[in-house]
């Protein structure tokens, strides 16, 4: 999407022909600044740090990560050590997975130089693929909000978000986040409330940053205020991503979902997952005992990143020595889910609603 | 309760005989310290700021304005502005306008100076009141308490609370924690999940504070994992306030409560609201027609304050120029809240448990 007008994907193969662009997200949304990925290194330290998060773009920068470690050694034993590396980063996100095995699969039988550029072009290809998958979302999704749109004469449709499932978690377009460009593209009024989404207010900064980059109308909310928003009827639909979904449609997101997914349900709200292919999970049935869900480092509860003074500062939010726990993701059961928004259309959140739209998984 | 081996309440008459002290919470828990109040200006200041707050507390400071008030001006015409000054301040908290109340009908029928000591005294009787008020709370909550332990043979007793609820809240013990300390002093072994409670941090700002000065075991989590812990078997109960609560049981309590009775309802766990007299609402059946939802300043969703080297700091959290929408409270109806813990006893939460605990409000 655009950012003042210039068009960007997340993440790009550089003019050198080897070294991989990013938009660094750590300090969006109060610098835009790029970062170049030059080794295996780098590359995880990138996906740990979150300057790329999403799945599907912790999966593409996972592949061209898989690229460079194989320019810098083609071999085997190279190859399996990348792979190791990179699944450790980020375990609960299906699709860093997924296309280190799609990489591997196109590499595995060649050597030396022929290992290197074929894992590029297969790279290169995840990330086009991936732009327009959700490019799909966004169109079956739109309809959803086409039809809201419908019965409210001109007022704007009501979407709810948690986290960042825009563009700036893909490589282009986003998942959650698709259909509301496409249909604030179309001229449908919409306006979105946005969930802060602590601990790392990914909602606060990216969410609100690539909305209003984008010119949608939007409003930042604490996670605390959407069943209050639902209960008053403040809300049409919710609209979010996912990290992992079984293929009995289990969703694992962003800590936080499965609250909103409980609150939609007790107000006859709708409450819609974007969940591309790469996001399925079809080993798995059973998200809460499935899933590992990933704890990540107490500080992030503790501080809060923000601006002050024009520069980038972190404070201290609680005493010193408070404790603080930090799960990363929460699962929320299929019986919550209205329908999942795939790349392929929109199905119920069950086994017999994504068997049928990927009628070669019914084995 | 004790700060470093030193007992405070929240709120005292001065040495003076007159002026205000107050413990300032706005710098909590990066600076433990003390203001003065020696006008009706000041306090209603203090109560919009929030340098004290909490329904109980908030009712108490406002008795003592009212008090000041008179001081410099006893006549019928400051008493009522002063009311309605007063009331301005937080129009959810039915305690402050329970709490002017019984000012005014301690002093309307006297003039001058009686006027003015006969105030100071209704005001510091509530003070007294609301401590025992509070320790009772802690008796009748704790055996919900020792109820959980004897089941869990040495385990700690696992307890979620949200916001701030606690002495500092309260002139003492507190509301939903006076049963936690009571429980925690007795020897039962607990832990405290404590939620952050954006947009203001009263769980990670002063609900850490105060449980970690009194040596209560507790961790800070955000307001998004709730869902997670309960779905996981984290949590044995759920202890929350509230500061509105109507004659069937609906509580109105700060904004996210009603997530966790979901979250709660969804996975069999306990919810437990601690309801002093004070905060219920006889003259309200539906909370969620009855109960105006306050809302306050957008800055304090796009903004968090935190220490700093050594300082205290505000820092932006979303991008220059983002929309914000702070709902200060929401609404759990009765059929979430597995009972009211009240300074008279345990209670469903309906109308004939409230009731059952305060006959004479059976007209």
């Amino acid at each position: 999407m655009d950012i003042n007008g210039t068009h960007y994907r997340t993440i790009w193969l550089e003019d050198d022909g080897w070294s991989i662009g990013i938009i660094d997200q750590i300090l969006l949304p109060h610098e835009f600044s790029t970062a170049r990925l030059t080794s295996l290194e780098e590359t995880c330290v990138a996906i740990e740090t979150m300057q790329v998060r999403g799945a599907p773009l912790i999966g593409v920068t996972a592949a061209y990560g898989l690229a460079l470690a194989l320019r810098s050694d083609p071999s085997d034993s190279s190859m399996h050590h990348a792979i190791q590396r990179l699944t450790a980063t980020r375990p609960t996100a299906v699709n860093l997975q997924w296309a280190l095995e799609r990489v591997r699969n196109a590499v595995e039988n060649l050597v030396g130089s022929d290992r290197i550029s074929a894992a590029y072009a297969r790279a290169s290809g995840l990330a086009d693929e991936d732009v327009s998958a959700c490019a799909r979302i966004g169109r079956h999704g739109a309809e959803l909000i086409y039809e809201v749109a419908a019965g409210k004469r001109d007022q704007p449709v009501q979407i709810l978000t948690h986290c960042n499932a825009g563009w700036l978690a893909t490589v282009d377009w986003g998942t959650a986040l698709a259909p509301v460009y496409r249909a604030h593209d179309a001229g449908i009024p919409l306006h979105v409330w946005v969930d802060e989404t602590r601990p790392r207010n990914q909602g606060a900064a990216l969410t609100m940053w690539e909305l209003m980059a984008h010119g949608v109308p939007c409003t930042l909310v604490p996670d605390n205020a959407g069943g209050h928003m639902m209960q008053r009827g403040m809300v049409d639909l919710c609209l979010v991503g996912t990290d992992r979904t079984t293929r009995r449609g289990d969703v694992a997101n962003k800590i936080g979902t499965y609250l909103k997914a409980l609150a939609a349900r007790d107000n006859g709200v709708p409450f819609y997952v974007a969940a591309p292919a790469s996001s399925i999970d079809w080993t798995l049935d059973d998200g809460m005992t499935g899933i590992e869900i990933e704890q990540r480092p107490s500080s992030e509860v503790t501080q809060v990143i923000g601006r002050a003074n024009g520069e980038v500062q972190t404070v201290e939010i609680a005493p010193p020595g408070a404790k603080a726990a930090n799960f990363a993701f929460d699962v929320t059961p299929a019986r919550l889910v209205t329908a999942l928004v795939t790349d392929r259309g929109v199905c119920p959140a069950s086994r017999e609603g994504l068997v049928s739209l990927f009628p070669a998984r019914t084995s």
